[in-house]
């Protein structure tokens, strides 16, 4: 931290909200994402403030989401998080908004086994059981999601060998059957992380997890698949226009 | 649980997804919301298989919303989660929605405060600091939800005293301004209680948060509101219709 606060009791701003300014502006400068914040104990003497002050700048930057709090551990400058508008681009797929970005996106099928869900197979008009594709999607070699993602046999024979050997579901998809792919519902939720969530996607246990799960449709609105995204909740929120 | 557990090794459907649903058909019965279900290793005695399949079968129930589990304490038979549907009212009133259901929801306001954050005050179009409102929402007397609400006092004095003595501040702004609220963009996030939240909530500490998050408007399209919702994960989802 540099030398002393100049804050100023006597502005209209409080102190909370010149100390939050303070600390963000360092952001830009001394600190990465990732370094670890002094204690609140530190930056109460450095800005001659108390500690409740610090909580409440603290939480300022937390709801901003330029720090991540971690329970035991310290403030933490925050991983940029993903601000994904689900409406902008009608296409549902996530990979190819993020390697527009720059970001190299990889889709691993873990597995494929049957489903007889009644109410997954009803959704979905299906006449038998369907297949529920476990992957995971890895940006930047990061694991970001787990990802559920029931399709009819019927409808789509042999996605399960096609799929394996490529990334991107959605190319499947319309390489393969002609298919363009896109969101129609989806239902979001905040869950906490189990074990094996956890250490797929390596955040500590009971970390937020953004489910987001719904219908996907082909170009008529008929709905093709059922989804269920398990996101880590410190990389990605989902942003929708309403009305 | 009842008798010995009649799983049928040769049918098409595997051994979790019989015992997910013969927990479930028990739900109905045996069963309140709340009510700790056996351990896994009683399951696992009881239905005769591993562990394994036993987990199998309560993620399936954890994914369709029926069981929660706390760690180092068990699986229980969830509460109804309700599932908001934000885009089927344009108003954006929760507590209407839910008291025509039967519920009794009550805001209550808990201080106001001076916030001259920059990017709120731009979005708003404000001129000087804004009003954040700081509420709790209870749904039958259970505590949901802690939201800011930020105003533009100029655009709407005096609603610091209009609001306190009030529960609904949809009426408030309809009556004494005139103003017709709706829901304009919100971004979702899944975040952890830190210790305040989770006592205001009554919920563990770490317990997910549903975070909503954006701007409401009036009946012309103006942005009259930030607001930031912060919801028990276990009480409440958002569904949205896309597309």
């Amino acid at each position: 931290m540099k030398g002393v606060a100049g804050l100023n009791r006597h502005s209209g701003v409080p102190l909370y909200g010149q100390i939050a300014q303070d600390l963000e502006a360092q952001f830009a400068g001394a600190y990465e994402p990732g370094d670890r914040l002094p204690s609140v104990a530190e930056l109460a003497e450095h800005y001659a403030v108390n500690r409740l002050t610090v909580h409440e700048a603290l939480d300022v930057l937390v709801r901003r989401g330029l720090v991540t709090t971690v329970r035991g551990k310290g403030s933490f400058v925050a991983l940029p998080i993903i601000r994904w508008d689900v409406r902008a681009g009608q296409d549902a797929s996530l990979t190819q908004v993020m390697g527009a970005r720059g970001h190299a996106v990889v889709n691993r099928v873990l597995g494929v086994v049957e489903d007889a869900d009644p109410g997954l197979t009803g959704e979905l008009g299906a006449a038998g059981a369907l297949q529920r594709f476990a992957s995971i999607r890895y940006v930047d070699d990061e694991p970001w999601s787990i990802t559920s993602t029931w399709f009819d046999p019927d409808r789509f024979p042999r996605l399960d060998v096609l799929w394996r050997d490529r990334s991107s579901l959605h190319q499947v998809l319309l390489q393969e059957y002609g298919v363009q792919m896109k969101r129609s519902t989806r239902t979001f939720a905040a869950l906490a992380a189990d074990a094996t969530e956890a250490e797929i996607l390596r955040v500590p246990v009971a970390s937020p997890i953004l489910q987001a799960r719904g219908l996907n449709v082909d170009e008529h609105g008929v709905a093709i698949a059922a989804v269920e995204h398990r996101f880590r909740g410190d990389r990605i929120q989902f942003s929708v226009e309403l009305g």
